[in-house]
């Protein structure tokens, strides 16, 4: 093999260019996980609509299409589940992995309770909002995967697309949930004061996650998202419909079919755009792929090169660049050439590095929002022995009793809990 | 194979668990690489020192002394070289080692100078503060080396004592700057005011240093340092002695040998602390592995056992924690119990992990000032094309100017030159 010539301080450099490979190829299986994901979502925020219609009316003619969806669902689970099943088999090779297998543990942990979960709403054994509740619950054990796929990426390019598809996944998620929160006030023909907040809520937290997403989202992905937003007008009329009932001033109860077909038709549109960002990640996990693999060989290509020259002389020679004025130049001049391309090609690797970590650090700040929430709840948790649901509501109530975002109340918890 | 039958959430629990042992065997072997690259530094600081003193005085006898220091470093250069070499081969199985091994790579090709830089200094041919600097920037490519494995390092236990030793590296590194900055003074009878002011500057990045290395240190190595603080003052008197000097007021020159005789025994007395500080970190590697391994075992246990358990009936009864209700418990109440340490395993691992995450982002804080004058320095070489000499000094110059912090003139680069 060449590479026992190669001079120490080369090897590491192809070692350090071939982690680098190595990197990239494994998140290309995350990237895949996630689009995976992104599917399995949107089947469950499907089969979650229906049962909360199911529950909320219970037409016979809509226990059918809802069957229709559970399979349709199942069937998107049975390829999340096989594909985790090569990803089981394949990673335990690598150190930095733990916090995504552990996110995806849970996930498939909540996934187990679906099968009981429908049990209970084809029997009408459940509260339409409990089912809901819950059904949110699985999906957002999903989600969490997708954020942990995107904290843990390391090329900025994919970065920037996975904190795309998660902030459009999470804005999706949360139209999701105003649609299952609109059919409910429907169905009864009027929204109580608490339920036109949640909406409103709703409504600005979906703004915000849609804003972030706008922001890293780019081309076809980002113009598919522009077009669905031009047709937003009659589910806008709706929501202001909604804010304007009362007990008093009630609405017909069937509306709450034309919201949830019109809700329907921009959420299915909205899977356009995840398909997109989709195609985005493979593409640019190929083209990443790609590159590193070309530069790798051109450098083992040089370097084999070099060690066939060299293997007629002192290795340290081509190294000296720095003690040149002890050292006689090779007389034929291809040491030198050698010598230029081996210290331009440390340089230009290292300053890369560098320009990939600042890229990375620009990138992942809009993830730092959710995990200053999540480190705020957990304080909450640890030191008022709060459920995670109890301190996600006390976060929640506090934001919006000062009018603050969720974030700042999150620093001001931490900063108040002590936390650096 | 008893994982076959274990059903998928607790595959991943364990192997996300199993990816976090891979973790700590590999940082092991990092943290093994940190304890020999103190002594190569320690080496190589000392050989630095006698060079010095051979360039600026030149008895034959230190000449003797000074080839048997070529020789220990030497010796210890081999060690790292072969270790290394163990490194090569094991690591291209990870994918977060790029950056660690980029750095190797850089340490390398310095270290390959050595052998120019030495014929120099025998044969007299480099003037003592080009030799000084040579030195350093060798010494300071090993210390980067360490700087890496301290960032990389992902169990807070083990980062707290690589931060330590990294910052007592520095201020051991900055306390030999001082000593061939001294060498070079006393030997020319008076310091210039800019050698004067160099000296201060020393003096205060090694308190600095070494007040962090005091507030990340533990047990012996804190107690260790503490004595050898107190035993400061003689070298404490020959820094004011160096203030008073001037062209006017010249000392005598063999003052060199007792400055260098005064600063080694400090120095030679320096390296105990970093003998402490490899012992404690290889007592917290080995310990944070049994650790890991332990529980890795007890929960195969387990899951063994459960899987035996289940071979009679449906593995998604031990899942259904959630939808207990509409699920029969088993019988003989084995299966509860079982569902009751596996779900307990679960919130366990993940509050542990997150734990950890907060840890290692309070430890860690103490790396961001190195990064961020990194940074600083090369939006100073991109945008004005500065060398990184230049950029270094640019930012050490309005440090003094603006009697700030070189951290605090960072961040102003950084506000400016465009940075977030």
């Amino acid at each position: 093999m060449v590479e026992r010539h190669i001079p120490p301080p080369l090897r590491f450099l192809l070692a350090a260019r071939r982690s680098e490979l190595h990197g990239l190829e494994s998140l290309a299986v995350t990237c895949e996980l996630a689009v995976h994901l992104s599917a399995l979502v949107h089947a469950l925020q499907k089969e979650r609509g229906y049962s909360n219609l199911t529950l909320c009316n219970a037409p016979d003619s809509q226990q059918e299409t809802l069957a229709g969806l559970v399979q349709d669902a199942a069937r998107v689970e049975t390829d999340v589940r096989g594909f985790l099943d090569g990803i089981a088999a394949k990673t335990p090779h690598g150190s930095d992995k733990a916090r995504l297998l552990n996110c995806i543990a849970f996930a498939l942990f909540r996934l187990d309770e679906l099968q009981g979960l429908r049990r209970q709403v084809r029997d009408h054994a459940v509260p339409a909002d409990d089912a809901d509740a819950r059904f949110t619950q699985i999906i957002s054990s999903l989600l969490a995967v997708v954020f942990e796929a995107a904290d843990s990426a390391l090329d900025p390019g994919v970065t920037r697309i996975l904190v795309a598809l998660l902030n459009f996944m999470q804005g999706k998620e949360l139209s999701g949930q105003e649609r299952a929160a609109g059919v409910i006030g429907f169905t009864a023909g009027f929204f109580t004061d608490a339920q036109k907040a949640r909406m409103l809520g709703l409504a600005a937290h979906q703004a915000r996650s849609f804003d972030i997403y706008a922001q890293y989202a780019q081309d076809a992905a980002l113009q598919c998202w522009e077009r669905i937003q031009q047709q937003g007008q009659p589910v806008e009329r709706m929501r202001d419909m909604a804010q304007r009932t009362s007990a008093e001033q009630r609405v017909d109860g069937t509306l709450a079919e034309l919201w949830f077909d019109l809700y329907t038709a921009r959420i299915d549109a909205m899977r356009e755009v995840e398909s997109l960002l989709a195609q985005a990640l493979a593409q640019q996990c190929e083209r990443r792929i790609a590159e590193t693999r070309q530069e790798l060989d051109d450098r083992q290509l040089l370097l084999a090169r070099y060690a066939d020259h060299a293997s007629g002389r002192a290795p340290s020679m081509v190294f000296s660049v720095q003690s040149r004025i002890v050292d006689t130049p090779p007389a034929d001049g291809v040491g030198s050439v050698l010598e230029r391309s081996v210290l331009e090609m440390m340089r230009e690797q290292t300053l890369r590095m560098q320009r990939t970590d600042d890229a990375l650090n620009t990138v992942r700040g809009a993830l730092e929002e959710r995990k200053r929430i999540d480190r705020a709840k957990r304080l909450l948790i640890s030191q008022y022995g709060l459920t995670e649901q109890a301190a996600h509501e006390r976060l929640q109530r506090a934001a919006m009793d000062g009018g603050l975002s969720l974030a700042d109340v999150a620093r001001q918890v931490i900063g108040q809990l002590g936390g650096n």
